[in-house]
């Protein structure tokens, strides 16, 4: 079952299935059915069943899975317990704000450093650098950075994609609403803040 | 064909069309075929196809679409021609991030305002004003905002978005990682950044 390819869609429900884990009430060795996470995620049940069927974690019929369990292999598919490196490139308001966001550590990631073109925007945040973009290569070996996450204006994505990836970045997460074009092997997200209020105003306007 | 309800995964990919039609260095009098558009974004040909027969534009057999025709389509689709307010609660790095983010208004979107519960956080980002959480409500009516953006740590979010929806946001974006209830109407969005980072580990680690 472990090697099964995930779909990508079933992937990207892991971290609802695990926020809503992490943040039940109640003893961890108990079980949980997929009813339960079904209705308080709004999913469909069948839909949860095969999502689970994915990870490592056996659930039983009527009793479900322990919670525990399911948390350990909702970890292990989203490496939680690697410890993985990412750096910033863009140090405006965006990078800034990542820079000093919490929120990486339960996935195992700690975003390192920050690298921008512009000398007024070095300097420090929560202990972390804001280095000079002349230095990201040696940054990035030196950290053994994996992820690099491009912060930067839509015309100076794919440059700053390249150099990252040549310095050994193998995932990329833009906030540039432009395509990328990657190395085979060289894994890339999205994430257009923008484009998702667009989306809701199609069913809400 | 237009009043056929778009699949949202259909709907997602509407921005990445909608931006590669813009950036293209061409006449926009000029044709398109699903070919090109599918080549340049890494998507099946047929996939793109099918997803803009549900557009109202209609593709010529082998010379394509006219591509400022598919433009306006893509852009009914997304009520980019619709002026919408959208207003943040939370003014942390992400907040005042978004508060000074130029890419909304290529949909038609303006974020009007930000609010906190920190005093030291309120004044004025790019001509906007960052307000006392207490004046949410009034702000909302004032501004005639649909959509609301959530800024806050995830133990707040629902609360803030309780107090989103009664002031009458039809629309929710929000980057706590925390499902969230809302009345039937009501569309809510997700970004989850570190989700997404830890969704590229599962393919690159």
């Amino acid at each position: 079952m472990m090697n099964r390819a995930i779909p990508l869609t079933t992937l990207e429900r892991f971290p609802d299935y695990l926020n809503y884990l992490h943040d039940l009430n109640c003893d961890k060795g108990n079980r949980i059915s997929s009813r339960v996470v079904a209705t308080a995620l709004g999913l469909g049940e069948v839909l949860v069943r095969k999502d689970l069927a994915y990870t490592t974690c056996y659930g039983k019929p009527r009793v479900g899975y322990v919670i525990s369990e399911l948390i350990n292999a909702l970890e292990e598919a989203l490496r939680c317990d690697r410890h993985k490196n990412a750096v910033i490139v863009g140090a405006g308001w965006l990078g800034r704000a990542l820079l000093s966001y919490g929120g990486f550590e339960k996935y195992g990631i700690s975003v390192v450093a920050a690298f921008d073109n512009d000398s007024e925007k070095l300097g420090e945040i929560c202990g972390k650098p804001i280095m000079d973009i002349s230095k990201l290569s040696e940054g990035i070996k030196k950290s053994e950075a994996v992820f690099g996450i491009i912060c930067v204006p839509a015309q100076q994505a794919q440059i700053v994609c390249d150099q990252l990836i040549k310095a050994g970045v193998r995932g990329i997460l833009s906030f540039a609403p432009v395509a990328l074009n990657v190395d085979e092997g060289v894994g890339v997200r999205y994430i257009d803040v923008a484009a998702n209020i667009a989306i809701l105003a199609h069913s809400v306007i």
